[in-house]
């Protein structure tokens, strides 16, 4: 099996989303920032069917490493977006497109059962309704020996570090103090033993990867 | 006039200390994990009369700039390690032994005044009454060309942060999630414009070193 590899932003103050979280596609405020690393990269861009980006061979690999997931599991407001009609509507699309760039299975945490959407380039979203460790074991075996990224938000990492499911905790940390908003962490009951197993850089961001245990 | 450079060290959820800031002189519940890295390293323990430490010169590195300082700011509860005799009695001594390791003026945040402090080795503590700007400006002047570090805990940095006191930020990012205990950041009113610097890392912590402006 591949491991579960929890990967997401965070700014150095420990916010993946500024303050107003419905602003900006649930960015929030300034949370655009968090992610100018990767906007700015020639992996993203052609992950979204687009030219250009800077040339950043240490972004590109953390972003084709995350490509290379067999599968992924996401919160709900990560696939709504967390604003727009999903909040009204629960049966509403989310704000990825035809082409979502995740070209694997996705599994969304959700309370509202649906069907699944597939759509097109391999992304599949999954609605899962009974909770991280039904999604991260759905997850595990549509990756086969591939890894499952738990890609955010917030909810979603705190969930299954909580519940012991993440081999790998990954952050992205962006050169920003965004003074407020959705924070990665809440308090735990324990300790989390980390390894620093890699930490790379370009100038626009520091990649943290550790191993978690305990 | 030298940099002000705000330098601490914190887990990867943000803490500066663990739970129960009281123990471990100040450090809280696991908070020692934060300090491993230096602990470990040479220049900590010669700089503590000591022999020993690992040889690890990019944490010697980061331990002899800030030895480099010509002054530190502290706040109260770092002079007296959080816990002991200073709640009840102002004027009661600090943990720091005969002869501290800073070497230089260290300026002490605190609302009770009480006279200058001289010990051996080159440490005079100066204790500060009128807050984080009349702090820094005399240890500014008291380190002339060289750098001034703040150097905590965490209400310390804030108040020169939200002052706009602070040229540098520089966190050491040790590998563990402590899941409570005093966060290193408050919410800010606007956020703060960082450029990335400098990182570096032993296999024991990586060091975050930011440019501040905004």
């Amino acid at each position: 099996m591949g491991a579960v590899v929890a990967e997401i932003s965070m700014s150095v103050d420990g916010y993946v989303a500024g303050p107003d979280p419905g602003l900006e596609q649930g960015l929030g405020r300034n949370g655009e920032k968090l992610h100018e690393w990767a906007f700015a990269s020639r992996a993203w861009n052609e992950s979204h069917g687009r030219q250009g980006g800077e040339p950043s061979p240490v972004d590109d690999e953390v972003i084709e490493e995350m490509q290379a997931a067999g599968a992924t599991v996401i919160g709900r407001r990560m696939y709504s977006g967390g604003n727009g009609p999903w909040d009204e509507d629960p049966n509403a699309d989310g704000w990825w497109g035809d082409e979502p760039p995740f070209h694997h299975p996705v599994f969304v945490l959700t309370h509202h059962p649906r069907e699944p959407r597939e759509m097109e380039g391999g992304t599949t979203f999954t609605f899962v309704t009974d909770g991280i460790g039904s999604a991260v074991e759905q997850a595990r075996a549509a990756a086969g020996e591939l890894r499952v990224t738990i890609g955010g938000g917030a909810s979603a990492i705190q969930q299954a570090l909580a519940a012991g499911l993440v081999d790998e905790l990954r952050i992205n940390v962006a050169p920003v103090v965004l003074g407020d908003g959705t924070p990665l962490f809440q308090p735990l009951e324990a300790p989390i033993e980390l390894e620093q197993t890699r930490v790379t850089h370009s100038p626009a961001v520091t990649h943290l990867s550790y191993r978690v245990s305990g």
